[in-house]
């Protein structure tokens, strides 16, 4: 059921970032919408506020067991000056999934696109059109019940902010670099893998800083129980391509479903492309990198889209892929992709919601 | 280095709850610590201001990315009157281990302790003296960087709320029934479980939410690699006593290091009883409640302090331990810790920190 949207329009308008030097996620639109739920009474006054701080009790649980899940997706605007959301419904039934692992309350399919659609209305000016650009958008829930038990919280605060973004990765499309992590683990079967929430980008931050230190751009995390089966990067998925055979890591339960990773799929079927999703070791890969049969390695994520990774390295030894340049297929695939969210292509595959304005 | 404190006192007073119903880490205290940490700067602004809201952006990336850390210790008002800690120095100790898997900064271990101590002084009135109740200390830590892009916080607040309770389950000291999870994992070796961080809790909710539903107080954790081993219940750690030896898990790199837990081994020691930490699996305890020889079970935990388990249940099959009573152990372990916490046995191990008034 879709509940009508309240809006209270700023009366203080931000500065617009320059879209040329701006970084990722750091500078927001004048809007937010806010939404709050309790046990018994479901989702209520769901409203379009101006962008600004919320007050909250330090008791809050979401500041102590870290009940909170979130989820990235885009808008984009088009050449023709329309803007247009990527496959939004991938995004929410998703977060209702994380939900159910976070014992946290979907939120309905209708009522969240509307919100969605409203904001972006709102804030249209905010969405971009300089090349490469989008509004990044953060639709994330976090538990308010004020109080330290260990419980699932019976109040939320569901909400939607927006920032408009050009590149994740400073390198932009150029090859990035990518540490494998035998030490720290990111998420395990039976934990939170699967769900978009706080505690496994927490769980990810140390490796993540030491590889930055040392020069590289991510992490590409192995499995939790032996340590050998590849993973996902934390921020993207990721894909490879050995002696003309395209592979990803199948959802073994602690690998997100990332929506990126299934259009790239989708896409890739389409011009007779079959990925094959299952385990992938780490010594696998080692050894395409070795024996020159890896070919390609991108990841992908709502983020950086497609990103092409140009050097791997495990154990102290970096394999360099292609050259340490963009490969073929990589660059298909971002421009494929790209092309539908810009609008520059025809989406055939009915993939993009037109907002209204 | 010892900052000083700005203390702000509160202009209306908060009503104190009936210490006979009160629930656990509901009713907050008047007042509460803050203090700021920028990168580059350190720790700034220790202030103890009235309880109350504080102002949040909604981008801050405790809300996202769960980067918060936190303790749990208690007051303890003495028969005198006076007014106790039981070890902060090894809550300070942990909380900065926390920090460490989670790239948070430690708080100097003095300005802690006289963050504490000036905080216990000005809300000494909130410390309750009925029988079996303490003030609750909440010491947490989160991560507050404007941004969404996935990265280690260069801001933080420190924070620390207090609440007085009673005991932490509605049972009392009665024996609880716990439930072994076989399904959901709350941490694995190389993960978050060594850390007191939200993110662990978050993974357990589901699990505890289940296990209440069906009449269980808590939920026992196995380990996420093998699932066979006994890690501990979220929060508590656990002890069997089996055939006449006390076992407990060892802190294998997914276990919290429990104060309480340690306590209890340290106090058994002086009473001559040498307790083994090794590796539990579920079998063997399964195996020594159906001959007989599993003669008590306890958890250990600052919120319960030593809580009596009286049902274990594992796939469907409930064993009851020491005719669902409190065993001897267990009852004079709870009679030694709580006695030394109240003051009402000698600190012959120099365990308290009185509070000056």
């Amino acid at each position: 059921m879709v509940q009508d949207i309240r809006v209270e329009l700023t009366k203080n308008k931000r500065v617009k970032p320059d879209m040329k030097t701006v970084k990722f996620g750091k500078s927001f639109s004048d809007h937010m919408f806010l939404m709050n739920y309790e046990e018994g009474k479901g989702w209520f006054d769901p409203r379009i506020v101006p962008y600004g701080p919320v007050e909250m009790d330090m008791a809050c649980m979401v500041f102590h067991y870290g009940q909170e899940i979130f989820e990235g997706m885009k808008a984009y605007r088009t050449s023709e000056g329309k803007v247009q959301l990527f496959r939004p419904t991938e995004n929410i039934r998703r977060m209702a999934i994380s939900g159910e692992r976070l014992v946290m309350p979907a939120v309905d399919e209708d009522m969240f696109l509307a919100a969605l659609k409203k904001l972006l209305e709102v804030d249209a000016e905010w969405v971009p059109s300089e090349e490469a650009t989008s509004l990044y958008i953060r639709p994330f829930m976090i538990a308010t019940d004020v109080g330290l038990g260990v419980h699932a919280s019976k109040s939320y605060l569901f909400s939607i902010i927006t920032c408009p973004v050009g590149s994740y990765y400073p390198e932009g499309l150029n090859p990035i670099k990518i540490m494998i992590e035998s030490q720290d683990v990111r998420a395990v079967r039976g934990g939170t893998g699967i769900a978009k929430c706080g505690g496994n980008y927490a769980a990810s931050l140390r490796a993540s800083l030491l590889a930055e230190y040392k020069g590289y751009s991510q992490v590409l995390w192995l499995d939790g129980v032996e340590r050998k089966y590849i993973e996902e990067v934390g921020s993207m998925n990721i894909m490879f391509k050995v002696n003309g055979e395209v592979l990803t890591p199948s959802l073994t339960g602690s690998v997100l479903a990332g929506i990126t990773r299934k259009s790239c799929i989708e896409l890739m079927k389409t011009w007779g492309i079959d990925v094959t999703e299952r385990l992938i070791t780490v010594d696998e890969i080692v050894e395409a990198a070795e024996n020159g049969t890896l070919e390609e390695v991108w990841g992908t994520g709502t983020a950086a889209v497609v990103s092409p990774v140009g050097w791997l390295t495990y154990k102290d030894k970096t394999f360099e892929i292609g050259g340490g340049k963009i490969g073929t297929l990589t660059q298909k695939l971002y421009d494929g992709l790209t092309g539908i969210q810009w609008g520059k292509v025809p989406d055939t595959l009915g993939w993009t919601v037109p907002v209204e304005k």
